[in-house]
């Protein structure tokens, strides 16, 4: 816009054009106004509004949303002033409270590769492998650490917790006995928000939660299915586990220990105790606290549950030329393909912090992990040793690793004494405190304390004179023997230029939004600003100890209350928690709440849930998580849900109807104009309407959960909200509740924390994360996306997300048909192209389709989800026509490319479409044997020619992965250790 | 190390255990213990000291060094801490001082994924166009900007700073006019620091620096050269400069203008005018203030002038498949040619920032970048218009662009109002005031300077509600009619998906230091660590004007005096100047001191300055800028300067002996043992030793320029102190001096500075480049190298460069000869292996090493200098053995495809190194025409298997570029647009 109005005649100043030009929406979204119409008009409608208005059903449009704070939008450079405002009221103590969350250094190198670094974090789940070789071998060195530090051999590449794993641990246990001991014990020396955790997820399996101290367990009961011991517990000591594990072994009860990694390279492993399930975090390997989260947490197993391990797993296989090629394992357990009978619920894990985790084994090595250990051990040891000295309190004579367990007459008044040199302290109960060292104590710390122990009493020695005098507290039998992380990775990449380059090199095979659109249905892969990423790694938001007392915090605090507040505007709902650390997660804690909320009325027997046969498949999984029996309804010919079999179903169970849970628009990618009427005949049959919110992208502004007539939703903030996917995670799936759900929303038995706002009753359902508020640390993301947008921005995202999908939708209707469609004709903010044609006519799947757009430089849409033979495409409202154009392109020229099969041209069981993706190796081998020539091979699109993304592999085999599963890295032989070292 | 010394019996712990582990020396250094050992005794030394030994003279041995402060080295963490505390001390308060420097808001996109992306930061010089074509690509469009906007046709690829692009134009008129016009005339509405430097550097080209009001002006002495003008001027007035410019030329003088882009995106452009030389900075293109720099100035000139430009210059070629493609243009006329005939000294000039600020141009677009300007524009006219309602002060009735310029009784009194409120304001005089309004500037800005403006006077008014009553400024006849940024790179990148994929895009193209070791004989390609890199994008240390009152700088202030203190430790020097911003300049510098010594004492006459013939080509180059007669002495056949010729030289000249250079160890890698006695013999004859300081890297801790006798020496931090090469620049290049050299360093016009530590007397020679401490937003990068390493890391860096010089020597030699060493046999910390031979034998050039290297994935080392015909290679000492082993192999193995020319087996004119590289576009062509293989083109090692970075064109033709020398982007036709936009 030109700030002068008509130059040459006024030439007098518009206030507009004076307001500050780094204005966010349009960098976020793609379209111009003038490019917003010209695409309308190519869908057949005047105005990007008129084809918003016909594809909205009237009855649930919004007329405006308004936010009380940002309404307008901040500028990039404002948002950046108002988060360094938040950041400065977060005053950061030195903490050593522990409690599974530990201070760290981020090595810088990783930092700034990978954590800031949008070629890692805005990746996609690996689910094609071909073009995800850099970070499916990171995650198999995640594996390998959590194998060979807990000696067990089978990990999966992440769960989102500590309490969370233990709980998965439980339901394997339950699973493992087939449901039939309905018993699970917890030793009281874990974390108390792992037991809480457990308890409220106990619930819904229908397992009784025993908590007892350790000398007190007790199987004769029969029905014990597993128990749960930590190691080191949670006030810091370390126990031989041996006979206690043969003990439960010999009463039939699997045995889950929840541990510490680093500790582990100091420790006797669990699985050498004989352990069944190991688990825990690997947030102090290089991941900041992040006031709770996201870091990754770890399960691993023996060989003979390794199938029954929840979450993804990845593993080794062959590609198409039989050479070695990594990809998810077992892929057929996902909620998918098992739906309620699932392992587990868990989807989005957290893949970028894995790999943060594993990067830092690799950069310190075996070595320097031990002498990190040994570091934070000798000082655990010299305060233990001073404490005795000074005599003011008494440290409790246990082995330790690096907690150090102490009683005194007054806690209270020693926190409060280290508070006040900005100290944190773990107040355990009035007479008793601990205090949990880390990697970045240091000596001046130790002195530090002792000054707070001594309470003003001189103190006669130094840490560094006390020493030489320390001895090493962990008993030989516990004293670790196994090597650990032998494997050549871990042993080469020392020196900051080694781990660089070892970094960049498998960034170079992995594709991301840095490259080209990624349209995955159901996936909202938008674009993640800079300026949204950027106080991620602040070290004001970065070091906050979860469980700091919460007036430290207040620019978190004062950020969730925004946040909250602008959420509850967006969605129409009364209250927000922001507990639950992924989708799944919220689906659970929504469902949990809507459980909560009929017991609290009497209503017990509430226990079916109301899925249609679209929903994704962690909608059933979740559901049955919280002991409801899910009835299915179909949907119609056109996609919809069918109202007739879900009116019926509703009566047939209206004595017993819990909920019933819906996407928005649907998981077909159309508004179903019913919608009303559906949430009617739940709630006349007294249930509860649970909305997926994945789809929240084609609602903001133009409707919500709470005004369509839903009573919880969960946002998926890694779609619609910006947070990276980060190959596989983090995410947030906070929850939206109406007001009669709100006192039910989850809390924390370490930090209390409830609704957003608060309600003024609070009866919450139990904890549903190990941190108070989730992923805390990933929360300015879609804080300062909202900021930054206003209210406008927002709603033109919407309304650009579904324009571009119409868009492309009418490009290639005369090339695919396009399966579903809403009453005007158009379709929401994706939708589904349906290939199932091609399988009698030229042979072809979905999967060749996908494999043929990588060699066009595009990750494949969603695959044959929510309907077999079928790809979804999400473009989002962040991809420029620029490139939708080009995708439409691809995909127009494969269809030609099927067509010359059609036609007999091609031969159909050896073509470029069966024959993708082409990594280099292949097209530039010397012998070429394929019936299509090398060059169209690689270079379909005149695009490519001058920039083109290459597969590093062939296709690769999922069968032969699954029947020969690998899943850590291999011993390496010496002619690949030589490779290795020269690679 | 283990923390505990003996386990399993003593079980104690060891103090040193326990201090910090993220120790940085291990990160930066490569070689353990044990590697070096093994390294030594293959080398055929008994341990890593007794080669140390046998190599450094013993007569210039030190024994040790050590630090006032940081001698033993902080670890990262600490580091991170201590420059947080320093960045904390300054206190950045909203700059309205303009002078050349204004805040801008770097687009996000642009801060994380160049300026802070090692994959663009640690690249080289693009001499290796097949691996370069991405950042030739960002600075063609840099280019493309400046000739657009200044309306000139031809740009180089930047400039260090603004006054000296204009001390460049000045010696440009001098050459134009074959230096028979001896007066420069500049009018006084130029900048003061553009006025002191010219002044400066007229000096050394006998040129008189006439410096007058512009309506003064007058050539009627015949003897004028060149003018320099400013559009707008320091004081922001916007003059009509076409019949100034008829007039120059009429009288034979050339005309150049300093400009501002912002402003010409709504004024006329200078070429326009007729200018012939146009210059400036495009700092407020994105770039950070950073209190002085580093950020690129720009010289753009008419078709006539475009072989007398100085500086590097991007130009369009084709590759040897005849398809476009891009490398420096007129190589020719750099220094390693012309020496002291070359167009200029400059080298290192300003990539990064340069290509920072062309992707500002691409992301904003011609509309975005004039949307800024008007802004810019309007509230500077609200500011006028308030300030004569006001009444307080008289606002000068100048046609302005940004600043506006008031009369006033106390113009300290009202600077210092401001000061209160954390604004600064321009101080001219006592009377005088002007405000510079920038990108940043806000209505309540606007509204605080009415405050100020109002001396506790009652406003009646807001800037909001002024503005429609403004009018612009820019009379009718000085407004831009003429396009700019017509190109579709300038019109379809204006997302951040967009803008974030194009820098991807070229990012993919070029290698850097995160795929493999680029041993670049005399440049240094260190680790550039993160941690080093993390402070310079923090925004205390970016958002300072270099002209704000020091007491604001307290962080940075610190800084360089601990900085200059530590470099005074490490180079045996009394007193250091920050002021050069690259290499060349320093040598500039220092020779200048050299002159104003001599001139001090009444030696007018000593104008002679002898170079060996091995020496640098900036050295001759930087010798004649000085007005130094130059004197080559030759060097012996092991490469050692012939001390006989050396000493008659010195006896011959004895009367007019200003200065000897030197390059110590010397350019041929040699540390030759005759040293002492040459800067004797100098000394003996009334010369000064100046020391080139680009092999700082295998002096520092084992001996110092001023310890070996030195008087005067640069550091290029670029090289031995970790400042990245940014693909060519930023860079620095300090000075140090004995203590009898120190009056004489520089100072600055704005803000006095000289020597630090500080002499007694001072009597500066004048000003070298525009900010007082050149490029201080780097400084950071060398200070916490020196900092982290402490002296006995930085002693170790040493040793171990020398040591992976000599590792890779040994290994090489029995294949390639290598060229010079030292008495024992050894080489310093780099090599030059002669591959004259095969020219004869084979056919083989040292550019068809060079870009065969490339299809084994590195980067070819330092070709044909200082030796025709040779490869010098430069590991350094964070080179890893296993990658110095791979680089080896390499040539190992190239050396045998030779062996298969010279044995007939392979064409000689035809080849793979002939062939070289190999492009994935040739490899994988249908047709294969080449005598060899596919595969053994494109894998002739086993770890290009793994991985492999490509060449993305064919090898590039120099000759053709240069005869149709094309040095912007070319107007697209319709196809090409329709590609590009879909690129
Ligand atoms: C419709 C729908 N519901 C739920 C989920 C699960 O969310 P999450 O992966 O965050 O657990 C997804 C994930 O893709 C989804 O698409
Ligand atoms: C020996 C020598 N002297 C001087 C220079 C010039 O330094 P700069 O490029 O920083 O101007 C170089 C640059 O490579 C060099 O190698
Ligand atoms: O990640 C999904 O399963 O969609």
């Amino acid at each position: 816009g030109s700030a002068f109005k008509n130059q040459h005649q006024t030439r007098s100043i518009s206030v507009d054009a004076l307001k500050p030009s780094d204005t966010f929406p349009r960098r976020h979204n793609s379209a111009t106004p003038e490019e917003q119409t010209q695409m309308a008009n190519y869908c057949g409608f005047e105005s990007l509004n008129t084809l918003i208005d016909s594809t909205v059903p009237k009855s649930i449009r919004l007329d405006s949303m308004k936010f009380s704070k940002f309404d307008g939008g901040l500028t990039e450079n404002q948002m950046i002033e108002h988060m360094s405002d938040l950041a400065s009221k977060n005053k950061v103590f030195k903490s050593f409270i522990g409690m599974g969350y530990y201070n760290t250094h981020v090595p810088p190198v990783i930092l700034r590769n990978i954590m800031e670094n949008p070629a890692w974090y805005t990746q996609y789940t690996p689910y094609q492998a071909e073009i995800s070789q850099g970070r499916l071998e990171s995650l198999l060195n995640y594996q390998t650490v959590i194998t060979d530090l807990t000696g067990l051999p089978m990990s999966n590449a992440s769960l989102l917790d500590e309490g969370t794993a233990a709980a998965e641990a439980m339901a394997m246990c339950n699973n493992i006995l087939k449901g039939k001991k309905k018993t699970f014990v917890i030793a009281s020396n874990c974390h108390p928000q792992t037991i809480d955790i457990c308890k409220t997820r106990a619930d819904g399996f229908g397992l009784k939660v025993v908590t007892v101290d350790l000398k007190d367990v007790d199987y004769s009961s029969g029905d014990v299915c597993g128990v749960l011991v930590q190691y080191p517990g949670t006030e810091g000591e370390v126990l031989d586990y041996g006979e206690f594990v043969k003990n439960a072994h010999g009463h039939g009860v699997k045995v889950v220990m929840a541990t510490d990694l680093l500790a582990l390279t100091m420790l006797k492993p669990p699985g050498e105790f004989g352990a069944d399930i190991v688990v825990g975090s690997a947030q102090r390997f290089g991941v900041p606290m992040g006031y709770g989260g996201p870091h990754a947490a770890f399960l691993a197993t023996s060989q003979e549950y390794k199938r029954m391990m929840p979450g993804r797993i990845i593993g080794v296989s062959v590609d198409s030329s039989g050479k070695p090629a990594l990809r998810m394992a077992m892929q057929t357990r996902e909620q998918h393909i098992r739906r309620d009978k699932a392992t587990s619920n868990i989807c989005t894990a957290q893949a970028l912090l894995a790999n943060m985790s594993a990067m830092y084994a690799v950069y310190h090595g075996p070595e320097g992990l031990k002498s990190i250990a040994q570091r934070v051990h000798g000082l655990a040891g010299v305060l233990a040793l001073g404490l005795k000295k000074l005599g003011t309190a008494e440290v409790q004579d246990l082995p330790f690793f690096d907690t150090v367990k102490v009683k005194c007459s007054d806690a209270h008044a020693l926190v409060d004494a280290a508070a006040k040199k900005e100290i944190n302290l773990r107040l355990v109960d009035s007479n008793t405190i601990t205090v949990a060292f880390d990697e970045t104590t240091t000596l001046d710390d130790v002195d530090k304390l002792f000054e707070v122990f001594a309470s003003g009493k001189p103190v006669q020695f130094t840490a560094e004179s006390l020493a030489p005098e320390v001895q090493n507290a962990i008993p030989s039998s516990l004293t670790r023997e196994t090597p650990y992380l032998t494997h050549p990775i871990f042993n080469m990449y020392h020196t900051e230029h080694e781990l660089l380059r070892y970094i960049h090199k498998l960034q170079s095979k992995d594709l991301s939004l840095c490259h080209s659109m990624i349209p995955l249905g159901s996936c909202t892969m938008k674009l993640n600003a800079t300026t949204e990423m950027m106080p991620v790694t602040w070290p004001s938001f970065t070091n906050m100890h979860p469980f700091a007392p919460v007036v430290q915090a207040q620019g978190y605090q004062e950020m969730f209350a925004n946040l909250g507040d602008l959420l509850c505007t967006i969605t129409g709902f009364d209250s927000f928690s922001l507990q639950p650390n992924a989708g799944a997660a919220g689906e659970y804690a929504g469902l949990m709440v809507i459980r909560a909320y009929h017991m609290s009325r009497g209503h017990h027997h509430r226990n079916v849930c109301i899925i249609p046969v679209s929903a994704h498949g962690t909608n059933p999984a979740s559901a049955a998580m919280c002991g409801l029996k899910i009835v299915a309804v179909g949907t119609d010919a056109k996609g919809n849900i069918n109202i007739d079999e879900l009116r019926k179903a509703a009566e047939a169970n209206k004595d017993n109807l819990a909920a019933f849970m819906v996407t928005y628009p649907s998981t077909h990618g159309v508004y179903e104009e019913g919608i009303d009427e559906i949430c009617n005949i739940i709630h006349e049959h007294g249930g509860q309407v649970y909305m997926d919110g994945a789809n929240m992208n084609a609602q903001v502004g133009l409707t919500s959960p709470g005004f369509i007539g839903a009573d919880v939703c969960h946002l998926n903030l890694h779609k619609t909200f910006c947070i990276p996917h980060g190959g596989g995670g983090p995410g947030m799936g906070p929850i939206g509740v109406k007001q009669h759900l709100a006192p039910f929303l989850p809390s924390h038995p370490v930090i209390r924390t409830g609704g957003i706002p608060e309600p003024e009753q609070t009866s919450p359902l139990g904890t549903i994360s190990a941190a108070p508020w989730g992923s805390a640390l990933i929360l300015p993301i879609s804080y300062t996306y909202i900021a930054m947008m206003g209210s406008e921005g927002l709603t033109d995202a919407s309304k650009i997300a579904i324009l571009n999908a119409n868009y492309m939708a009418k490009r290639l209707e005369n090339h695919y048909p396009v399966l579903f469609r809403g009453v005007n004709g158009t379709v929401a903010h994706e939708f589904i192209i349906d290939l199932r044609g091609f399988k009698n006519t030229a042979g072809i799947e979905p999967e060749d389709v996908a494999k043929r757009l990588i060699d066009y430089g595009f990750h494949g849409p969603t695959m044959s989800w929510p309907v077999p033979g079928t790809l979804m495409i999400e473009p989002t409202e962040s991809e420029s026509k620029a490139e939708l154009d080009r995708f439409c392109d691809a995909l127009i020229s494969i269809r030609e490319e099927i067509s010359q099969i059609e036609k007999g041209n091609a031969d159909p069981h050896n073509n470029v479409l069966k024959g993708a993706p082409h990594p280099p190796s292949l097209l530039m081998a010397d012998a070429w044997q394929k019936p299509y020539s090398r060059e169209y091979a690689a270079f379909p699109a005149p695009w490519l020619r001058s920039s083109k993304f290459w597969p590093t592999t062939g296709r690769v085999d999922n069968v032969y992965g699954d029947r020969n599963l690998v899943c850590t890295l291999q011993p390496a032989n010496e002619e690949q250790a030589a490779a290795a070292v020269s690679a």
